[in-house]
């Protein structure tokens, strides 16, 4: 369904949180002509901003009275907020109402949100591979999505057609693959795929903390080793926090292999690592 | 000396290896207009394809005879081939001629080559922060250099003017820090800016051994923290097992910073994982 066009339905969407990733749906969705874009942050300023670019049709600073018209409520903040945003804010869901969100880690989000949300909303877990180190509505970009993963995390209670409508979204703006996976098995991939390179690139840099001029001497593989190293502390430590079991494991995992290669280097073993580099090749293939 | 020209020298400049250095160092340097440059290189085919994109003005599949007239002798093989080659053509070796390489370990290149070398040859190390995933002539590119570290590594017996020289040429070919240091200390401080990352794309792609379809569920910070895993493993067995004591030492260090994070997981010690954020987030921006 790509060129969706959301107007066909009558859709208006509400989007709660006008940072990087809330801005840039915004701007992706305007180009599937919905009937219209309802923004949502607590900071008036970013509200007055984003009005005022155009980014959204009507703006406020609270749920209540801007989320009842709202056909698709797209949910653009932090993990806990999410949650505790829709908890306050339940009774102002239009019937019917879908939502989804962006978050990271999807079984506590879904698990916590399925404990208050009554049966005619349906909550679809949403988690779009899609970033910048950038953050604030400013670096939002209406091509954020494209080319990249999108991952959904239905459930029993999950209503078919509502599931295509968020699937559609996200090819509609310009996702690559979109996969529907278990909330469980998201995050045990993810401890792998984006987490474990975070807490890498984080162990990278702080194993340089004595270093000085370390930028005259670094390649290439230093900077992508450590390019994501500046993170957003609140939104990371709930991320790896609520997936902690996994992440543990995953970190475990990648121990291993480091050991391997150190024992390689201990034993001045070159088969052993020639071993390990053509296991690394071949698997590197693969996952393009 | 940006913008050097090296025909006001009458300068004859030798590369020996043609594969994506050595071919990227023969067309940045064209633009500095040498008196000539002379390419070596085992493969005849190589040789024909130089020749015939004007990459190079004369070739040859060994030294002897190509080597007689070069000033300036810039080795792009392997760390174990370039020693080699020069101990087997050292007696072709034009009287005062400079020679370079490009070889990621330093001490243990440097030692090896003082110990045939004549007093009337200056060996002066230099390790070019620049490559690609791809490899071979056909890949080489005259702006492979720009923007990049050039590392040298001067020791007591080199002459000070020669020293100059292969600084004015990583100048001129558009480096943009060229720094000296002792080969001890580039050996030392390599391990953890280059082959560090290395090994840690490796371990990480090794972790992953079991996984299908990680690409569906990968984003930047995978991609990033991957890119270098499919390594070569000829010259990087080399690297590491050459560099193996600084290398143990860097790895044990990161291991360490892992270990504070898989901790304040453990515990679920939300400060002692803010200020590992805090650390890395300050440390990452001294690097820039």
């Amino acid at each position: 369904m790509a060129g969706a066009d959301f107007s066909d339905f009558g859709i208006n969407i509400a989007i709660v949180g006008l940072g990087l990733i809330g801005g840039s749906y915004a701007m992706a969705l305007r180009e599937l002509n919905p009937k219209s874009i309802i923004g949502i942050d607590k900071d008036p300023g970013v509200i007055g901003e984003a009005l005022s670019s155009g980014v959204i049709d009507s703006g406020s600073t609270s749920g209540s009275e801007a989320l009842k018209d709202a056909n698709l409520v797209i949910m653009a903040l932090y993990p806990k907020e999410s949650v505790e945003f829709l908890k306050k804010n339940v009774r102002f869901l239009k019937k019917g109402a879908v939502v989804t969100d962006s978050c990271g880690v999807k079984k506590d989000v879904i698990e916590k949100v399925c404990d208050f949300l009554p049966e005619h909303v349906d909550f679809i877990g949403g988690h779009p591979m899609a970033g910048k180190e950038k953050k604030g509505l400013r670096a939002s970009d209406k091509n954020l999505f494209k080319g990249t993963n999108y991952i959904l995390t239905p459930i029993a209670r999950n209503r078919k057609e509502n599931v295509k409508l968020v699937e559609n979204m996200a090819v509609a703006i310009g996702c690559k693959n979109v996969v529907s996976i278990t909330p469980e098995e998201h995050d045990r991939v993810i401890s792998l795929t984006s987490q474990l390179p975070h807490v890498i690139a984080l162990a990278l840099v702080n194993s340089c903390l004595s270093e000085t001029n370390i930028g005259l001497f670094a390649g290439g593989s230093f900077s992508d080793a450590t390019r994501v190293a500046e993170i957003n502390s609140t939104l990371w430590s709930q991320l790896l926090l609520m997936n902690s079991e996994n992440l543990l494991e995953v970190i475990e995992k990648f121990e291993d292999s480091i050991s391997r290669i150190k024992s390689a280097l201990r034993d001045r073993d070159k088969e052993a690592l020639d071993d390990i580099f053509i296991s690394a090749s071949t698997n590197k293939r693969k996952m393009v």
